[in-house]
């Protein structure tokens, strides 16, 4: 465990997400009235970096936007979340990424995030050298070419590199994999990379190829990981609560889950810690605005 | 006719619209990325404001918004399009009117409007003498004390009192309807206002309340109005087009019809006019960005 708060560096997809509380999701043509509204700051990479600073780490995020009003918003809000954004790049021309999500009212989701093809092509800014000083990094898949260089540089310095398994490209996860220490993925994620149906199959068929850490995020159900030592699924199941909104409960997951591993904890721990922490964000409307405390998540452990 | 461009004072909503283009509407819960995206300033008098001054008249939008960031984008972007926002008014506290629009293949729309019921709660700042100088004015449903005021000074300045009845609450309808010269309601909302469940009935039922001229469009069938002289319905249809977005459809109505309300022609002229505007409007993805020009519109239909 470090004595100071861990340095983390997020890498990936930043978003103005607009939060839209309903009654029940769209059926077909018309006019529906939200009875709520939030609009901030997401994106798996980002809210997994402001959960990082919530929960007391230092957080660091390296990502996109445009040079547009909705970047200032997007870094406003993450920097008023205590997120470090001074490696956010502002590609000229590209627009910032929006993202609409309706909620209904158990918590189920429909997102729509639009992405500019521009916003990704040019060459990353940054060089190996962010990783001085950091105990950890973390990508999701939006930006690949970044997601490559953090984790290369990560491993070369010898310390964690998390990769977030989402909905994407195969090829982009197939470059990734090998270059993470650990990789936890989300049920679909896994799913569509490895063409099974079930997530314990799918977790087997990714363990198969990858010598690192692996796991699957298994919504209410908690999370799934591989004991390699033992060869076998193991599985911790999540604490139970009423959920209202499940948006970012996986980002939560993971900025929880990479913190505790940069402390050093051993891998149970980090995982019921993280499961913990995306279950009671689900407690409350508007995204990762109802990620918890740190304080507020051992309170919860201990209640258990 | 007058010979100078008609000045036209619209008031009520103005919004900062996302539209997303999706190959089809939401089905249930899940992740869908659209295929494009356009953010603009709508709203129903917002979109007339902008409708008049794209076919050559003088447009002046009287609205709220909130003290946001989204206020600039709202009316900087009503301000490009030609609209005198100098009587838009800044609600300290309240949230600018953020709306959501997903666009199905075939045009079909769904709307998720968000309003701060604080918006418009303070009194109206404006008075009678915003008039002075004006051609006609129009009204939606959405701010009934500013809508009540702003027909009254101008019936008794007598120029014409235009209301866009639409979704909404029946007792503003029946507040503001009397006060009104021309009544121009959606399909939608005279059977809300009436509860008939056929618009030409809907029609003849508010035609026997209220003396003054009224209509219902009916989207791609074009507009019922009534001859309160032969005593009867009459309908003009709307010239066929391949429908892309009919989102701001019936405000690029509502702007032409007023438009030419204002110049002095006669009903069937007004409508034929408003008719073509709505349905060119509708080959654009985009909302009112597919507004055509006065030109385009006296092609449209000399072509015809």
């Amino acid at each position: 465990m470090t004595a100071s708060p861990p340095r983390i560096l997020c890498l990936g997809s930043s978003t103005l997400d607009t939060i839209l509380k309903l009654d029940a999701l769209p059926q077909g043509p018309g006019k529906l009235l939200p009875s709520d509204m939030v609009r901030a700051a997401h994106g798996m990479a980002g809210s997994a970096a402001a959960t990082i600073a919530r929960l007391g780490g230092k957080a660091g995020l390296i990502s996109r936007v445009g040079e547009d009003a909705d970047a200032d918003l997007i870094v406003g809000d993450f920097e008023t979340a205590g997120v470090d954004c001074s490696r956010v790049e502002r590609i000229a021309g590209a627009r910032s990424t929006l993202s609409t999500v309706l909620v209904g009212r158990a918590g189920e989701r429909v997102v729509l995030p639009y992405y500019d093809p521009g916003l990704w092509a040019p060459e990353p800014r940054f060089g190996a050298e962010v990783v001085e000083g950091q105990d950890a990094v973390l990508v999701d898949v939006r930006w690949p070419e970044g997601a490559a260089r953090l984790l290369a540089a990560a491993r070369a310095a010898g310390i964690p590199a998390v990769l977030d398994g989402d909905t994407g490209p195969q090829e982009v996860h197939e470059r990734l994999l090998p270059l993470s220490t650990h990789a936890v993925f989300s049920d679909e994620g896994a799913l569509g990379f490895t063409g099974e149906n079930d997530p314990a199959r799918a977790l087997e068929r990714i363990a198969a190829r990858h010598d690192g850490f692996v796991s699957v995020t298994v919504g209410p159900d908690g999370c799934l990981w591989w004991d390699r030592e033992a060869g076998a699924v193991r599985h911790l199941p999540a604490l139970r609560v009423e959920a209202i909104d499940t948006l970012a409960a996986g980002d939560v997951f993971h900025g929880a889950f990479v913190l505790l591993l940069a402390e050093g904890r051993d891998i149970e721990t980090c995982i019921r810690f993280a499961n913990a922490a995306a279950a009671m964000k689900c407690r409350v409307f508007g995204g990762r605005k109802g990620t918890p405390t740190r304080a507020e998540v051992e309170a919860f452990l201990s209640a258990d």
